[in-house]
């Protein structure tokens, strides 16, 4: 007995496509794709996308047009995209001794790797385990704003870490990633955590550089501070991810319109709650991910804003509440819905709150051009 | 150049494996199997476990001793485990028109499958498509406690779509799930629960028979409920699933203890915040899931409870935060944490607030003997 055959592949139209599915516009895609790349270009940095929003060679094509360098967040990614390719690969997790074996083998099939720490302890095993090995460098991880992990920029350790690598011969640079921007809001609020980010960053490049140390890499980013920033002086490189497709979150704070966002959720409507004058749709937690990411913010989308199957929001629709495979739609206020607009079988396109959780949920991408018909099935991974 | 090879397939214990991963207890898995056997024996009622948990056949063959009869959430589920051999298959989520032609062709490759609905149209509408087709039958979802979906036991809709079915040969019983009793808490709460899922479906499944329609299943179902039933009768079938793994949601209403979830995300320590006295640990959202299932709780797990890699809760330590690839571990009250006793590389195994989210996010279980050595690796699915 064999199932198995992709029946997506069999549709040619948002129409026909088994649901739920994940649905990327091509048309949006390559807009988010330029807008980042006009940004940038007037200040002569380096760009390296992260891959983890994507998971999926065949959107980072798209977004280097073809191959180049590349953030990952998992040693996983790493193998799949040097697979495809991609031979620059900067693992931007804290590295642990006992994942170096995994990066070895990719420096030694010809990968140029980095990989980032910020602990001395951590530091002086790394440059033990690392010695003689050629095509990695080490950059230090550096915290500009508080969010999560990194060496601050004053702080005495940095010195003694990167001269702990240095001596090693492995010292590539310093690296931050302004995480705490997901809480700024509009253009003003994301540019000055931008040149927080960088100040910091340069900074701490700067104490090194003092010391004696090269720091030829001096890499920040985030999706807002990328987009936003308004001066990268001393800033060699920068990286974010969920531009690419953009989602709610982003909408937001003010980094894209709702009618940017690139990704959405192929959802039929499979029954009516006729006393609640809301939807059933087959687009629950697992095809939306539990991601309630614009909780906090000023407009809360449920799990999710509600579009015809053209991908057009349809007004003040979300997803009000989600079981695995059910997903609730209603108006954001709580009025009943006129059901009659929406007979079972109609489909829908649900935007997400956060494009890194809803696509994790998903096996590939149904890229959509203009006329609505699929032009491609991007197979996209998952896991470690 | 290959990288894919599994690097845990080399890995004999939960020191060695690749991290984060997917780690299922043996011997707590089989007395979570023995509980539910246990409870229901006395009633004497079929039973037919959920597969939408665990969605990986060696799990439900553990669970069923073999094959058997089966529940699904998806249509994918039901084509794996159809080719995994099991052949008598419920899906469990509302029937919309152009979802037949998946069921027709499990049902012709000799799957014995049942279908639900709850909407006269639809009912009208399946009773045409499936005519003259066998191995196929159609429950009536029934809504006993306002969850989510079905016909309330009372309604006129019920013996409607019951003579619509009836008179196309497909109509095969009742069916509900007990949502809300989710919400319950303690024994005597969740029993109550079950009562009054019992009791409205046996009604509905009476006001059918008394019109001349013979309702051979009347199935209720959920891991609470299922649990905690004190009687039974009128009950052909009972359906559960995160039984078999449990989790914090399901300790925090007192379905089970905390050291009864057979299920953990195995992390390592990759980071020290010395300022605020908490680990970075390897398990993010991304592996943890976004679910925050607890947060309504009487005890917020976070994203959830810490334990040492041997499995045993260590205290109040829980994932305080959670970026993709990074959490957070600190005292659930924000004490700070000795940093000392947990140095970087240590690992650690996280219980989840709720399997079938955590499950989601990882490609395989590593199932661990008392010895904790890795006895196997069960590939799980996803997608749909």
């Amino acid at each position: 007995m064999t199932f198995k055959a992709d029946m997506t592949s069999a549709s040619e139209t948002l129409l026909q496509a088994p649901t739920p599915a994940l649905v990327l516009d091509e048309a949006r895609l390559a807009a988010n794709i330029r807008r980042m790349e006009a940004h940038l270009a007037p200040f002569g940095v380096a760009f390296r996308p992260h891959v983890k929003t994507a998971k999926s060679p065949d959107v980072l094509r798209a977004v280097l047009h073809g191959t180049g360098p590349i953030t990952v967040s998992t040693l996983l990614e790493a193998r799949m995209f040097a697979e495809a390719g991609f031979d620059d690969i900067l693992y931007a997790v804290g590295i642990v001794p006992a994942k170096l074996d995994a990066v070895r083998a990719l420096a030694d099939a010809g990968v140029r790797m980095q990989i980032i720490l910020d602990d001395a302890g951590v530091a002086r095993e790394v440059a033990d385990a690392l010695a003689g090995q050629s095509g990695i460098a080490v950059l230090i991880e550096v915290d500009c704003d508080g969010h999560r992990s990194g060496v601050a920029p004053d702080a005495d350790d940095l010195l003694v870490i990167g001269r702990t690598l240095a001596d090693a011969g492995l010292f590539g640079g310093v690296l931050t990633h302004a995480g705490d921007s997901y809480g700024c809001e509009g253009a003003d609020a994301i540019a000055a955590h931008a040149e927080l980010e960088r100040s910091g960053l340069v900074r701490a490049a700067g104490r090194l550089r003092a010391a004696g140390l090269p720091c030829p890499v001096i890499s920040m980013g985030s999706t807002p501070t990328a987009l936003f920033a308004r001066a990268l002086d001393g800033i060699t490189e920068v990286r974010a991810g969920v531009y690419i497709f953009q989602d709610l979150v982003m909408a937001g704070i003010g980094v894209c319109r709702p009618d940017e966002i690139a990704l959405s959720v192929l959802a039929t409507v499979i029954g009516h709650q006729k006393a609640q004058g809301r939807l059933v749709i087959d687009a629950g937690w697992m095809a939306m991910s539990r991601d309630r990411g614009t909780v906090g913010q000023r407009v809360d989308q449920g799990y999710g804003l509600v579009c015809d199957v053209d991908g057009t929001i349809i007004g003040d629709l979300v997803v009000t509440g989600a079981n695995q495979e059910h997903g609730l739609v209603g108006h954001r206020d709580g009025t009943p819905l006129d059901l009659a607009a929406y007979p079972i079988g109609t489909r829908l396109r649900v935007l997400p709150n956060h494009a890194c959780a809803t696509a994790a949920q998903h096996p590939a991408y149904l890229l959509t051009d203009r006329s609505g018909r699929i032009a491609a099935r991007w197979p996209r991974f998952s896991g470690w």
